[in-house]
């Protein structure tokens, strides 16, 4: 009988897997609960109204439609029975397999302060940018009706914790919406007058990256009028201020770009894991224990060439995934010698701001405006079909030429629903009258 | 002191009135409860996933940003107070004026029948085309994964009640969706085997067009595999079926476009309004007893040159809103000679799928292809735009040419929220975690 592969999660690494063993003599069960491919490296684009949901995620089914050997599963997965090689669903069903790829992803987390994720903001889903979205925009015209200048100074206060590359470039983005794109439309306030405060708990924004690049972006973040606040760890987040250090800072809106927590799969396989939750698998991706369990991306720690941990970025992921696809082929072939897992870093990207960008790629070391073009172009190159790459380069060219940003939609729920009172809540439902 | 025009509604009648005052000395407030323009007459593009929500609406600052006597309140208005001409807003503050504008438009309304509001989906918001988009896609999902032919067959049932141009538009693009952009990407069911029914109380589809126009609409339709059904009045909506005549269908997706009501602005002055809500206003649109106050589009009811009422669309709510817009301006040049409002019909335009469309423009009648490039430009010249435009045309192209739909995104709350006991109900929260 056909050898059956399932696939959890269609993101880079799991996407990946399928995509390499096209040809392989296998039927492929690929699942996800949600219908689309997400390209995570530009959701703060949608999520600061640069970028419509539709050009960053494609459905699934479309981009595996000439693969007849493939089916495409819209589900929650619960739990995997390794004994009987199930995949367990959340409305009762099961999957079975004969090799099994968990590539579940990660979600952001609190350190232990979950009490905190109704006012700090994270961003994973279409539903996140989009809330955060509607959480910008409507801070501006909150205060732009706020007659108290305390609560109008609390509404145009906009802080992000963290900054790796996500917190740096929603901090540069959200200064510039105020600055640029924003200026001109509102009566009682300038928008160009709002803060925008990027809290760190180390000692320099985007750790990854080389000093150099690092001091770059810190002097390109504070041109742009962001306030940094570098080793101070955030102690409070409530529904209108923000503690850290020996601060209390009154805001309306955070969003928290510092931790992420993987996805339960460690607990589905009763496996080891990190204290991120992040599976420790063997040198070839397997879960100790189960040589016919791959796991894969950022729901997986695993030690790079230097010794320190891959990161948790959309290369890596498909790196990854490549290389379980080779190994279920060769196994496919007869083949069961170990293939442990080379990670080759390509490079580092990160957008501070319009025209500014900071590449790494070992040896050379790029920023400033060419690499913001080499940024902007490798980002279009990676996107899926030429119908999202066209839309994405125009309205990047719109905003570079003339700072519309396309996608200032306050959308889910009314302004009524968006009083004040309601800001700390999640979302309100669209409603239907 | 500076004459103060307050304008309610930033729909097509709304913005004309303020687009022709330009240039006028008068102090302008544009009143909304959204912060978006809409371009209603493509909105079902977005319910069937053809479009983008960004792609068809604007930010209402945006498009006022050069004028700076205008200033945008984004707010729910919830009366009027005619003798202290004051805007009553929903936050408690109140707006003086020394001319009002009504132009706060119509909703979807199921003839005396608000139970079957949660069953039957209306379109006229953002998050309404978005939902309908979302209850579209996850129905051929569970589909897909339902094992009983019975519920299978509900689930592939998609009803459409009213055959105006907004139902014979859903109808016909439903029914390509599932017959050419999902066809190859299930594997347990047909999608082409889907059922559309457009159900209709008068005798034909698209009343409002000439005999033959509807005659070739109808044929258009059935040609599309969408089953017609003239002269049979809606009697009941539940969450898995709809009653019509002596049939009881099983579905479990209605879509109405059937009725609309009038938004409460009658009610705001007390004012003499038809059986819809709609107010009856004087020939010069002034509603009857306050000659400041001026209504216009959806929320009137007048009468046009052959006595029967000038119909709900874009172009009539925009010469109603030219019409007062000089009517204020010849006022402040001393002028106080009644002007009655007289409406010239261009025409009337509908998509009825790929390649077919019918225009009626009076003596000229248009059907089939040449028809359907016709409205196709129309449309792309009436957005706002060259981002817009440029955008939509790529979508249209793709469409075209390769049956691709761009915005096939199920978003608003996740897999798990959307089970078939949730689906009679509005729409889940976007959940954060």
């Amino acid at each position: 009988m056909q050898h059956r592969v399932v696939v959890v999660g269609a993101g880079f690494g799991g996407l990946e897997v399928v995509k390499d063993l096209a040809g392989a003599l296998v039927g492929i069960t690929l699942i996800d609960r949600r219908n689309h491919h997400l390209f995570q490296p530009l959701l703060y684009q949608v999520a600061t109204a640069s970028l419509a949901t539709s050009e960053i995620a494609w459905p699934i089914r479309s981009l595996v439609r000439d693969r007849p050997e493939i089916t495409t599963v819209l589900a929650n997965v619960t739990g995997v029975d390794a004994a009987r090689r199930h995949v367990l669903l959340q409305d009762g069903k099961t999957v079975p397999y004969d090799t099994l790829v968990l590539a579940t992803g990660a979600r952001h987390a609190y350190f232990g302060h979950d009490e905190w994720e109704p006012f700090a903001l994270g961003l994973k889903t279409l539903e996140d940018a989009t809330t955060i979205r509607r959480r910008i925009l409507m801070a501006f015209e909150q205060a732009e009706r706020e007659t108290d200048p305390t609560r109008q100074a609390a509404l145009l206060t906009f802080v992000i914790v963290g900054a790796g590359p996500t917190g740096v470039e929603m901090a540069g983005t959200i200064a510039e919406l105020a600055r640029d794109t924003l200026r001109r439309e509102f009566r009682n306030i300038d928008t160009a007058r709002a803060r925008v405060v990027l809290i760190e708990a180390g000692p320099r924004v985007l750790a990854g990256f080389p000093d150099d690049l690092s001091d770059y972006a810190l002097r390109s973040l504070r041109k742009l009028g962001v306030e940094v606040e570098l080793g101070r760890a955030v102690s409070d987040c409530t529904a209108d201020s923000v503690a850290y250090g020996d601060v209390r800072l009154a805001t309306r809106t955070i969003i928290w770009a510092a931790g992420v927590r993987a996805s339960p799969a460690a607990e589905w396989l009763d496996a080891p894991a990190d204290r991120a939750g992040r599976l420790e698998v063997m040198p070839d991706l397997t879960v100790p224990g189960h040589p016919d369990i791959f796991a894969i991306g950022d729901v997986v720690t695993v030690a790079g060439p230097t010794g320190k941990p891959v990161p948790g970025i959309a290369p890596a992921a498909k790196q990854e995934g490549k290389h379980v696809a080779g190994i279920i082929k060769a196994r496919l072939g007869g083949k069961t010698e170990p293939m442990p897992f080379r990670y080759r870093h390509q490079g580092s990207l990160a957008q501070i701001g319009k025209r500014r960008a900071v590449i790494d790629f070992g040896r050379i070391k790029l920023r400033g405006a060419l690499a913001w073009w080499l940024w902007g172009a490798a980002h279009i190159y990676f996107l899926i079909g030429s119908r999202a790459r066209l839309s994405v380069a125009i309205n990047w060219l719109w905003i570079h030429a003339r700072n519309q940003r396309s996608a200032r939609l306050i959308t889910q729920g009314e302004a009524a629903d968006l009083s004040l009172a309601k800001q700390a809540e999640p979302p309100a439902p669209g409603r239907i009258r």
